[in-house]
């Protein structure tokens, strides 16, 4: 991508009205605008994030065995009165709205009951067990407060993925394959070190549930973390009983801020049972399928990086979410040779699959360019000046590197594809 | 993809409550989900189809400069009061709701006020244009009636496009590339002999307006066909002096049923003025930017896909949007060499890069196999049986064909990859 094309432009100033970091970062970079609080556009930056990390947990979703479908935000109230999801008493995050056509309609913060009434039709018998379906759902949330940038929103993405089980054994194997999957998920996109299991509380349908909570002061949770043990508890649960059963102690816990990328809940079989999923067992027997729910909050997981990964000069994108592979930069020159060079390197690192993103602005200094590569926070910036020519290259420099390093296209080449 | 796994089943019997021939269809072989009237949600087969014709459109729009990002569903009241649109009395297809913090909230309709909005981030010199954006949004419009399945829907996805222009030169060159784009489009998709270039009218902020016309019975419009010179008027607009300005005479004219798939307006000014969106000209002087905006239905179009597609045996894609490029069966044999014989074509196609469904369920007739095959509609179906493994390899048969040719793999590879 030329950044002369790009229409984003990077900004020194803090956006009014903006307290969290995260969305300060990225705002000023240029990935995304706000549309009110909780509410963030994404611009081409911005979305390139958004699908990396929408990619990684496709394949492992794909991996163990889900199947990517995409539902309704309008939601029929009748659904959620089965449930007793609907009244504003249960459920106080309701954007409702009225059907011209007459009666109410509800706009989905969550997806439970819709997918459970939808497998009526393809689940009847034991033999079409188990099913496991996940979608990347913008979720809407009438939150009271959302003031952590794309840590809390009402409009966000999310990737929730529910199997349908027929029995408790084959729902925990599949519990367990997703805890699998996740943390390799949070690893992949960069939280793996800062990510952990959490014991949490289930609320009135789920038997447990288990967060996946990632570090940082930014957070809206406060978790009791055994780093040796690699897991945690949620301040909400703790209690001297929970420690026991998880064989813990006190004082082997450290208090620490944390927010919840992850959770995965266990609805047994009530909510089938309230919706009507029912199929018959190998004895002919009716039964309820037991539901497993579980999300990754995909805006809120760039959220969380743009918080973790920044220093003062701007963000640090772990490399398998960044939105280029390498930053290159063309600086002022009067020697056409310079830019011919750059040109022709940006050419040659595309057609080998790599991606660029190519600052040939002109009327820029190189400072200001260096201060937006900054900002923007591409892993490798490579520059193309009289000097890195004189000196034999490209000079190249990691993210968070002091120093730049001068290397020919070839060892850039083999560094990018490393 | 082994259709055991996949957990939509096809139906015979129609759909309640669903009169539209897309919907019965898309419904019955897994594609949709009705959760409502006019509310879909997309199967693992509907996606797959979704998906492609996204990937085609998005194709086309960055060809010709397009950058795309994702605006919010949630909308500012104040916004659209500025450009007189938030009133029921004015539009009458809001879903509106009010939020816990207080106020009032819509939901996306259309983008043109939020876009406009944010490009004063971004706009403020002729230098900074032109500047072309799109997105694939879920739109939400509270339709009184919503009965032509994916043709009309109270939540569905466009793609809508933006052009920010400087001058009215600027704007008509951009105009007249996003036409032709679209023609690129609906000719990939299946629909391009079909689809008619349309004047239609304006509404109260557009100088004019040109329509993408489908033409299918269970279109909502009707448009007047001009087939030698492959253009049409809507209904709407004819009039004497409009076919005086377009050197048409109503004798050479076809009356029509069409749907229409595409539009693309002309704001001029007036929007860029209502929401302060200036740039400064090359004097110095302020101006508003010319505005053009160009939708594309895409859950719209796959419906009219549907429709257009189909015998009365079920759909029949076009390859370039269909699901998989080829329906591979095994059909019952107690002959263990016959799946051996598929599963290792199965294997061999994909490692190819060709999307392959592959039924190897057992228990399933060959009759209810082929059934379902017809009605799922993927363009090419290759059978493995004892039957063809006499004869000597695979019966491949086009799905609209009536009699399948024996070939052995390789040649079935040359097929597919033509």
């Amino acid at each position: 991508m030329l950044q002369s094309r790009l229409f984003t432009k990077t900004r020194k100033e803090l956006p009014a009205d903006e307290a969290s970091k995260n969305a300060q970062l990225l705002i000023r970079a240029g990935y995304v605008h706000k549309e009110m609080a909780g509410a963030y556009s994404f611009l081409p930056l911005g979305l390139r994030v958004l699908e990396r990390i929408k990619g990684i947990v496709r394949e492992e979703m794909n991996g163990i065995g889900g199947q990517e479908i995409i539902m309704t935000a309008l939601q029929r109230k009748e659904l959620w009165e089965r449930t007793n999801r609907w009244d504003d008493k249960q459920v106080d995050i309701w954007f409702k709205s009225q059907l011209k056509s007459g009666g109410d309609v509800g706009f989905g913060w969550s997806h439970e009951e819709p997918i459970t009434d939808m497998m009526k039709s393809f689940i009847g018998s034991y033999r079409d067990l188990p099913v496991y379906v996940y979608q990347f759902q913008t979720k809407l949330r009438n939150e009271l407060r959302a003031k952590s940038g794309l840590m809390r929103g009402r409009e966000f993405v999310m990737k929730d993925l529910y199997s349908y089980s027929a029995n408790e054994e084959e729902h925990r194997a599949f519990y367990e394959a997703v805890t699998a999957a996740y943390m390799r998920v949070f690893e992949r996109i960069g939280l793996g070190d800062k990510t952990f299991f959490t014991f949490a509380s289930g609320g009135a349908f789920t038997e447990f549930s288990h967060e996946f909570q990632t570090l940082t002061d930014a957070g809206e949770d406060v978790i009791y973390l055994h780093r040796g043990k690699k897991i945690a508890v949620n301040k909400e649960v703790l209690s001297e009983k929970v420690l026991d059963e998880l064989g813990l102690k006190q004082s082997e816990l450290e208090e620490v801020r944390a927010a919840e990328v992850g959770n995965i809940f266990s609805f047994g079989g009530k909510k089938s049972e309230e919706l009507g999923l029912m199929f018959r067992d190998e004895k002919g027997e009716q039964k309820p399928a037991i539901l497993g729910s579980y999300g990754i909050g995909i805006t809120r997981a760039m959220g969380v990086l743009a918080e973790l990964f920044a220093d003062e000069r701007g963000i640090v994108w772990p490399k398998e979410v960044a939105p280029y592979d390498v930053h290159l930069l063309l600086l002022p020159s009067d020697d056409e040779a310079v830019e011919k060079e750059a040109s022709a390197l940006y050419e040659r690192l595309q057609n080998e699959g790599i991606h660029v993103l190519y600052d040939e602005r002109k009327g820029v200094s190189a400072g200001e360019k260096f201060a937006d590569a900054d900002l923007i926070g591409i892993p490798v910036r490579a520059v193309i000046s009289e000097k890195s020519m004189k000196a034999g290259g490209i000079e190249v420099k990691g993210r968070t590197e002091e120093k730049a390093v001068v290397m020919d296209a070839k060892k850039l080449l083999s560094l990018l594809k490393k």
